[in-house]
């Protein structure tokens, strides 16, 4: 177990040795170690390797400077100047809460940026401010639209952060594919089948073998097939891909640069680096913040007194089981695979960070 | 076959006699027969006769008069006044485009309203300011969320149309739902089964016997079931559900109002009628429209010439299908099932509509 201020301190040290400023390195690791904070450990330290092969790789720039290129009351877009999306993202979040601070809402699309980790940490910025925060990024191709052998789509998440009174926030962060990716690399390291729903073959025919993703293959939109609504899967990827990438002029569809920088850029970008879309909306522009919480607390107690189903303890209100992983987390501290733990020590090697390479050390001693 | 005409008029008729101004009836009978027109048979005329009971059981106020009771800048309340949805809605949508106009971003949450018909209609109206609409709406709680036994949500549909330049718009509307209710009607009518992940029974287990839905049973919100991702339509579902009824004090979760008349009113109402979200997003608060529409052309595009899976000639565009519907039935009319024919003829016959009751006549004839 890493204890999560051991995680995040190295990787705000990796951050620094990349180039990011003091402030941009402690803002970067937060955001990277909130994800195995709540859960979501294909998002965390795990693809700390992967930023510093982009910087490596001439593909993100550390030092870069954030700008408004376009704007109204209440809309922006904004050039990441192909900077960490770990960065960039909070920063274009601040922007469209400053907006709805006199608008009322703020809206802001961002081009020329990267990866931004979770979804969720930045629709929760909103949180503190009684607005309810939006945030969604499109991502590599890997998805196929419903009749498509191609993948013309990421993963591309949408979270909505919404405050409530004596009740935790409501908060929904969803891929808008049947199954995250990281499931994916899960059953393919213990080389087991997925379900029907999950992925597609080359051809587009149904499979279950996870290593047909690899050969062609794709992941298929939320409903899994068209009986089952992919369709709707479907639309919610493409507006994430315009509102993120068409609005702001960043790379769409197909062209979406990779996350792995062993692939190539592709020759014919339609826009500068990938894209994300933020949104703030101020509770008190529809009705005082006090009698929307009131009501929020209900509407969460009217799930938490439902009935469940034979075999499970309670019906989970959206953002339940990632404040339980972080609860728990906070605590007990993070568990980490061990390439996951061999790769972070390899980085601590590369940039001499002695100190926390004992801690890595240690764990692989522990489980050898 | 009935001309679009015929029935946007007879309509229209209809809503003049159960207490419309011209105006309203004009409008309503548009935006109900758009449903028809668009191939959604279940929102448009085949719900006419519910409008009128609705009204005759004094839950609709045929001269409502919409208005704002809270707003900032960008964002506003509106107070249906407990009005037809289908002339509440759009009512609201103005409102939302012409913040836009100013702000740059319209976001209008509206109570005391009723069903507004195809969350599509609403959403197409910014099309023409060259802004992105957005329109969803709550809904009596015929769904279940993940794990529930119990029915909290509606099938909460969300739209958003998007401009392009030469290619025809962008425009997603779906339930948030595995299947529309209306399909389940059509397998329940004809006693076939339905494919396993669209409802549940009494005890929240899988069933393919529709008739389970009305004994207990529950729609399943987009996923089907957890491995599926139906926590992701449970997410969606309740976003809309409180941006809709939260945000503005409409009723939400399980005291959402029946859309039929001889189901009681929840006796705790938790705030007035129903409630709808719009908004509007001006293209030129992000980038100029000619470059936005430019690459949307280009994202259409890479979309139609996708290579399909066999069996299908192309990749569709959300709006695809329904255009096509529209184009057809324009021009060859819109084929209604005897029932609805035998159900407008009496609605016809009741308020003295004979010009219009001799064409329904003749079609009875025609089938019988």
């Amino acid at each position: 177990m890493f204890k999560y201020d051991f995680l995040k301190d190295f990787s705000e040290a990796v951050f620094l040795k990349i180039g990011c400023s003091g402030k941009d390195a402690k803002l970067a690791a937060q955001v990277l170690v909130s994800a195995d904070l709540r859960g979501v450990d294909s998002h965390g330290v795990a693809r700390l390797s992967g930023y510093v092969r982009l910087w490596e790789n001439q593909r993100i720039n550390t030092a870069a400077e954030v700008k408004k290129i376009h704007e109204s009351p209440s809309t922006a877009s904004v050039d990441g100047d192909g900077g960490l999306g770990l960065v960039v993202g909070p920063q274009a979040m601040e922007i469209a809460i400053a907006k709805a601070k006199t608008a009322g809402s703020g809206w802001v699309s961002v081009q020329n940026s990267n990866h931004f980790g979770i979804a969720g940490y930045h629709a929760m910025m909103a949180l503190s401010h009684d607005m309810i925060g939006i945030a969604m990024t499109n991502a590599s191709p890997l998805v196929a639209p419903t009749f498509s052998k191609e993948r013309l789509l990421g993963t591309n998440p949408i979270a909505v952060a919404i405050p409530a009174g004596e009740e935790n926030p409501f908060v929904a962060d969803l891929a808008t594919t049947t199954v995250a990716n990281g499931k994916l690399e899960i059953l393919d390291r213990k080389k087991e089948d997925a379900p029907l729903g999950w992925i597609q073959n080359k051809n587009g025919l149904p499979t279950q073998t996870v290593a047909d993703l690899k050969e062609g293959g794709a992941l298929l939109p939320l409903g899994g097939d068209r009986d089952h609504g992919s369709h709707k899967g479907y639309c919610l990827g493409s507006v994430v891909d315009i509102f993120s990438a068409v609005l702001s002029g960043a790379n769409y569809s197909s062209w979406v640069p990779p996350f792995v920088s062993f692939l190539p850029l592709p020759s014919d970008p339609v826009g500068k680096g990938i894209g994300h879309f933020f949104g703030a909306l101020r509770i008190d522009g529809f009705r005082p913040a006090e009698d929307f919480k009131k009501h929020m607390d209900q509407w969460i107690r009217r799930v938490r007194t439902a009935e469940p189903v034979a075999g499970q303890k309670e019906v989970l209100v959206p953002g339940d089981p990632e404040r339980n992983f972080e609860k728990v987390r906070l605590q007990d501290g993070i568990a980490l695979l061990q390439p996951v733990i061999k790769d972070l020590s390899q980085l601590a090697t590369k940039f001499q960070l002695d100190s926390f390479n004992a801690g890595f050390e240690a764990h692989l001693l522990e489980k050898s």
